[in-house]
């Protein structure tokens, strides 16, 4: 038995198309968009997805939530730096809703939570698609998304089995747990060492993450941040699901088996190379604060931290 | 009463051809070139001086150092990269020669050692210059260049003074010390900590390295750097002649009563925009391995470092 009959996406983007396709062909589908020109598109032509899944759902689109009535399940699954514009969006809206967010790095549901009283779910995804237009995405990678009441919350861990049984249902993956801090700091240490490394040595992921056989090698550092970033989630009561360091040598060694250098782009690095702003505050910034909060040392994370801060100011100098 | 008469520099890059042009007018002046074009163009033109000296030298060049003969001084004046080449080039020959290095950071000294007893002279310079032709230099800043005996070697100090000088009486600025060491390791910690940064963030030597306003502040990681590194040579007995912290303040503050943002580029940022490799091995790296000797911890340079090798190793992925 299922009560989540009306969704509601906030922005889509990659992830946010990737939800719309799948969950369109399950439920009453919603797009609250930042662009005009994004509602009227998808108004028109419902949103497709190609790739791992060959789908096409209908979308009611709109710029203005009033427009599109109460729901059941709003979603931000935007990047960590556009939270604030999507809480806005939705601010007095949606008085029956839960919130699911889905970003990197920590503090988002904090943000959203100054702009309503929604029982907010805390999300994570593996997963990743390409956004080929306003009414297309591909669905690449077909991982998991795992999804937990956030502790500082009212969402209730049996509405989260919901949100998960809909996810599948619609043939997303899907993994919900009690406790999803565990998972979710698992993954905030490795990406805050993997993507921030990086975005400044202009390295994809590849094995020179892992090899610790001279005093340069690279493994050395993602080792002592990983470290570092375990001492600090212990500080905060939290024992991590997977080790960060294990996630780190196995993904490195991947694509190696083919004699192929695996080379997965980070996103982080992605954005540097654009000239984007990264989710550095929300990923390795928030391993910081978490340490000041703990009132431990952290100085790779803060080494990292404005190292990747002082890039991004480096765009302006053109 | 100077007995120096005939000097050889090896390679001739900026500073080198800076030196071949002023000592070129008072001394018997040679040069060991690596290329047959480049020994030819200035036997047959000499060496032009343009910019804050105007001058013209004689040169006798040369690839092979057997046709030289003897000299009294040989300079080494390129980055230390290439000093092993340079040495290689001088093994067997100059048998009255004292050898004076001019580089940045520590080891190259060493390094020249291993092919040849000549006493040594240990340099630093903070003049520089731009190169158009093999046969024409521009002086643009016309800073001291310092010397002093090498601790581990057997030139006297009252040598060091005839070399002062000689340069001094080129044209040149030079000052000699008796121990170099307080002074090489101030400029060392400068460099070591304004070069791989600005490396890393694509930013050149800007008031942000001086700023330590906010957690995120760069200012704080300059600090850091340069406070780890003052530790370390007070371990190894080094006392500085200047604060390596009130030196990056005064040279960010230099451009900036004018309004303009100060904008030096340090050599190592100019060195990863053209995926040149850079001298992180004998600047921050030789830090790193001054902390190993001294048995202290060093996470920042040994960050630095690792984030700098890893930059030049993505320069093969195109």
């Amino acid at each position: 038995m299922n009560n989540i009959d009306r969704v509601c996406v906030v922005a889509a983007g990659a992830i946010g198309s990737l939800l719309v396709g799948h969950l369109g062909t399950v439920v009453d589908m919603a797009v609250l968009a930042r662009r005009k020109e994004h509602a009227k598109a998808l108004n028109d032509e419902g949103l497709r997805v190609s790739g791992k899944s060959e789908l096409h759902a209908n979308v009611r689109a709109s710029t203005d939530a009033a427009e599109l009535g109460d729901v059941d399940l709003v979603i931000i699954a935007s990047k960590a730096l556009a939270v604030e514009a999507c809480a806005r969006m939705i601010q007095g809206h949606f008085p029956g809703a839960h919130v699911l967010m889905i970003q990197n790095g920590l503090g988002c549901e904090e943000m959203v939570s100054r702009f309503g009283d929604w029982p907010i779910i805390s999300g994570v995804t593996f997963m990743s698609g390409t956004r080929h237009a306003d009414t297309h995405v591909e669905y690449e990678l077909d991982t998991a998304t795992w999804m937990g009441p956030w502790a500082e919350g009212s969402a209730t861990f049996e509405y989260v089995k919901q949100v998960e049984e809909l996810f599948i249902r619609s043939g997303l993956k899907a993994e919900a747990y009690e406790d999803l801090l565990p998972h979710q700091w698992s993954k905030l240490i490795f990406n805050s060492a993997v993507n921030s490394i990086s975005a400044l040595t202009d390295l994809p992921h590849v094995k020179a993450f892992s090899v610790q056989d001279n005093l340069e090698d690279l493994g050395h550092l993602v080792y002592a941040m990983m470290d570092e970033a375990k001492r600090i989630a212990e500080a905060r009561g939290v024992t991590l699901a997977d080790d960060p360091w294990v996630m780190n040598v196995r993904a490195v060694n991947q694509g190696t088996t083919s004699g192929e250098d695996y080379a997965h782009i980070p996103s982080m690095l992605d954005d540097v190379r654009n000239k984007r702003l990264t989710e550095i505050d929300w990923i390795t910034g928030s391993i910081v604060r978490e340490a000041q909060k703990a009132g431990i040392p952290a100085p790779y994370h803060e080494t990292l931290y404005r190292l990747v801060k002082a890039h991004e100011s480096s765009y302006d100098r053109g």
